[in-house]
């Protein structure tokens, strides 16, 4: 593999944490790549984003493209592919040296020193009855990818959460009337969104409240409750959480949570010596763009440093 | 002190970690205030800053200037007064109740629930004869403040990091010839400005280098090196590290490392319940605006997580 290009930090995602890593990595002169299925990452499903510093009010799509951008504009080139497998390129690396890593697309393999992992989550599904059949005819996971699609309909929103609220207040813009749907007794959202859908008249909450199935013909039509209910409902969105995208980490040998999140320390280090986590897919308590940028700053750092002391072998 | 105001999370400090958690402090409807003496903080010295992810080039004041006003129009106060002293307000607290705290300055006193210390670092001193003598006559800790001063002279920025790198980049924009003074072998800057440093015609580096004293009349004239050489110089810039500005945290029984810096760990806890750290202050390793813009986002967090659990009495 001698002739081969080697990436001194490649990137998994591009998303707010992966796109901050590989910027950072130009100023530490780092060859680094972005390999990301979903450029922009999760955020570019958010409407506004008002809590990155510094910026009052901006689309997530339009923060996303701004950290990218940074990062291809520094030189940094983004390959559009889904990452498959990362293995050791050296099983037996030489004593005093360390193994780099295959990373292997559906197309393609780079080779690379080190790795970020910044893959983020994917939205959680319900289980329920009817979701995977009616998903895209009527079950959505992005108020604002899909909400425009129902104007002056009645739609729900599922989950207790920061997430359940602003999806709601997004919908509120298009439908005629949104309920959320909490399974508990309380609705933990950020208090200012809590405090939003409190003044909205289009927002009704139910409490201890779940969905049993999710009905309809070729679309949704009305939702069963536990307990025997039912509403008419054209929209039935989920917000229900995150599962953490970790797939590629457990073959490395890095170790997860029982979240399946990725567990790092103060430096954005795995216990693997050359693999780096940031982001979504992390074991951080608080996750923010913010946050999961500054944890892959940190893992660009780390990995220029590692490179400085380590004979990287492949 | 029923009748007296409190304050949910007190940030003293409002450079970039100061002003992202007073903002972050309102998405929780915490009531929160700055108490800062030098609003924007230590990269207001700063020239060029091209590595805040989604910003390819802002000044340092430009950047600095956006994050406090992002917390101001979010409502948070900012008091222009520098904080003396951080007591407990209570030193008997109830069983399972915590001490507020009482914030001081020369004119006022706060009461605060949670305190975030993120107070940053000042410029080191070189300790050499003259120093003292001839700061702001010849001898200055900021380019970007006093390098307009020095046009057609000759200069030398004192330090071996990338401190000292970017200092000198921002002096040959004005002076005729930059020398840079490092005390050792070897210039520890960032890759990208260690090469702008070698393909700029009016720097030039001495390794193995030390001022042993400054001379002048009333401004600096020339610098005596360690080994008897003797140069002529009109100005002196020292760029070699900073300290924390850590002293309101030990009288509080805050822990902190050999460097006087706080210790903090993921949640920017430090080890006293309901005081919390973030920013240049701290004991992370790699510290750069982005991190500790995160940092005390989280410490919002916590904080609102701790008051949200705990009674704070005062």
């Amino acid at each position: 593999m001698a002739d081969k290009e080697v990436f001194d930090f490649l990137i998994v995602g591009a998303g707010c944490a992966g796109a901050s890593g590989a910027m950072y990595a130009t100023r530490l002169n780092l060859k680094a790549v972005m390999v990301a299925e979903l450029p922009g990452g999760l955020i570019t499903t958010t409407h506004l984003v008002e809590n990155w510093p510094g910026i009052k009010s901006i689309t997530g799509p339009d923060l996303a493209s701004s950290l990218v951008d940074h990062a291809l504009s520094f030189g940094v080139p983004l390959k559009n592919e889904r990452v498959t497998e990362i293995v050791n390129a050296n099983l037996n690396p030489p004593e005093g040296s360390q193994s780099g890593f295959i990373v292997k697309t559906a197309g393609n393999e780079y080779l690379a020193k080190t790795v970020l992992i910044a893959t983020g989550t994917k939205h959680r599904k319900l289980g329920a009855p009817g979701e995977k059949e009616f998903e895209n005819k009527g079950v959505s996971y992005c108020a604002l990818c899909d909400g425009a699609f129902y104007k002056g309909k009645v739609v729900c929103v599922v989950g207790g959460g920061d997430s359940a609220a602003k999806e709601a207040l997004v919908l509120s813009e298009h439908a005629s009337k949104v309920y959320i749907i909490v399974r508990r007794d309380v609705l933990r959202a950020e208090p200012v969104n809590a405090d939003r859908v409190k003044a909205n008249g289009k927002i009704e909450v139910l409490f201890n409240t779940q969905i049993e199935e999710i009905l309809g013909s070729d679309k949704v039509e009305k939702i069963h409750l536990k307990g025997g209910n039912e509403m008419a409902m054209d929209g039935v969105f989920m917000a229900i959480g995150h599962d953490a995208l970790s797939a590629l980490a457990g073959p490395l040998g890095v170790d997860l949570n029982d979240k399946k999140e990725i567990k790092i320390n103060r430096r954005a280090e795995t216990n693997v010596p050359g693999v780096y986590a940031a982001g979504d897919v992390t074991d951080t308590e608080f996750k923010q763009a913010i946050t999961g940028s500054a944890e892959a700053v940190t893992a660009a750092f780390f990995a220029f440093d590692y490179i400085g002391k380590n004979k990287v072998v492949f």
